[in-house]
């Protein structure tokens, strides 16, 4: 954890004489081109955030949720991005260690709040799961902590950290709320959100939203300016006065912006050898720094390797 | 997740009608006086950086850890402390979803390096476990994810998440990096650090970092003063130019301040039953913004109450 170890760190392969293994790192530079599978425009969100003289230009990119989780809130989110509907609204609520929400800041005074655009869906608390057994990503049965049994797995679908267990109703799935999800704020059930009120977590996964919202996408870019905002001080971390809001400049679908500007970004297949080698490394690290592995990882603690790309020409 | 909910959550057990039940913030509010443990002075510190106009003083306090763990680490940061020795010394790393690092920006050239005080000792990596079998606080076997087995087990010790293991020496014990846990920075193997370079956990836990370094404390106010700090943009988070790094103004034990000024803190003690009341509760929300309560918690997802207690006067 100081800068020597750091330099070498990065050596340890090119000197071949330091006889550890390759670190995640290292396993996803040299994952080939066809394991990377890139995220379709339709599935990107850039959110663009007022410049500041210590970060510069500010933009966070959010990939939606795949078939077959939460579509019926990703079409409101499309929708509401297309309707620029976030254009000017606020990140309102910065909890630590919890999350960063954004969305109207007067949502809930009728007489003040933004009108939502024309049809939007409300979904039902059940579609929070998917039921039916997913295909699993193969030969990761032994990574994750804990150990996956019959009636309870982690795994990754598509990219993605999913959970899942046998009820009584049969098996369901769902997205799991590891660093960086993107969920969908919401009232008292029945109430499940039209996806207006989005929030990003910033801490250690906080699993008990698993199954009581709905999880929707990630910030594949620039957490970091939601990560490091100033906490709210106000309950829940809202801020207590509304200047201390962050202003949203820009909430749009990246297949609506011109074929030249669109951020494009590529994730390593969950079902590629690559992504094998790097989860297996990540629940055991056996690089330069490490002298015990630890036996396995928790799904939240392999964050899926996703890269940008160079834009069209 | 939207302010209405959070609203109507303060409410919900003096309304008495909503048939849901305590949120294990209400259990915590409701513990009695005999289910706090005050830390003592000797075992806190207290960082001070400079002001901001947007968070007014900013102190970070700091719990080191119990006999059993890590007291050869827990003895030199009391004399680094108590000679002084990062005054004026700095934040020198952030690392979004990682670690915030201090210590001196130059502990790297011997010609530029701060003399370290007298008398720090240089332990052993047997150190960073503890042998035997621990007592574990009872009744909360089956809050745990995963779920405690012979072989391994994650609890409570005096207040601090433990984890432990059966190995082919018998069994062992260590700290867990959980948010906000502190520990120290080292160089390669066989070196284990002084404790002069320190690290407090501000994402998701990393779990593989168990076993490979001390863990020495946890922050116990002001996390959010380390965690909502700029991102360093240089490799693994470290700031590329000095003048981006945070100045350290004091790092005090508080038994060394006048008894008046002396910040205090009280843990809730992992073998009380407000604890054990706490622990279920987070592991199974059962209040009224849940419908389907987890089944069990992560050990970093039971985060141990602490709370400021009023000054000696």
């Amino acid at each position: 954890m100081k800068n020597f170890h750091f330099l070498i760190l990065g050596l340890t392969i090119s000197l071949g004489s330091v006889a550890h293994a390759k670190s995640p790192a290292d396993i996803v530079a040299a994952a080939p081109a066809s394991d990377w599978v890139e995220v379709p425009a339709e599935d990107l969100l850039v959110m663009t955030l007022p410049n500041t003289a210590q970060d510069g230009a500010r933009r966070v990119v959010i990939q939606l949720a795949p078939a077959p989780f939460a579509q019926g809130w990703v079409d409101n989110i499309r929708k509401l991005a297309q309707a620029r509907w976030w254009d000017g609204l606020a990140i309102t609520r910065v909890q630590d260690n919890y999350v960063a929400q954004w969305g109207d800041p007067d949502g809930e005074t009728p007489a003040k709040a933004r009108a939502l655009p024309p049809g939007l869906r409300q979904m039902p608390e059940a579609d929070y799961v998917v039921p039916g057994q997913l295909p699993q990503s193969k030969g990761l049965e032994e990574v994750f902590l804990p150990r996956n049994a019959a009636s309870n797995w982690s795994n990754f679908y598509k990219g993605w950290p999913v959970a899942g267990t046998h009820g009584q109703g049969g098996p369901s799935n769902w997205l799991v709320h590891c660093y960086g999800m993107v969920g969908v704020g919401r009232n008292l059930s029945p109430d499940t959100g039209t996806g207006a009120e989005l929030y990003a977590v910033i801490g250690h996964a906080p699993r008990h939203l698993d199954r009581n919202i709905a999880v929707v996408g990630r910030v594949v870019q620039g957490i970091e300016h939601l990560s490091s905002l100033p906490r709210g001080t106000a309950a829940l971390g809202f801020y207590a006065h509304p200047k201390e809001r962050t202003r949203i400049d820009t909430l749009r679908l990246v297949s609506d912006l011109p074929v030249k500007e669109r951020p494009r970004f590529a994730v390593l297949a969950s079902d590629s050898a690559s992504f094998q080698a790097y989860a297996h490394a990540r629940a055991n690290r056996r690089d330069a720094f490490f002298n015990i592995p630890a036996g396995g990882a928790d799904l939240c603690n392999i964050p899926v390797p996703i890269r940008q790309i160079a834009p069209q020409q």
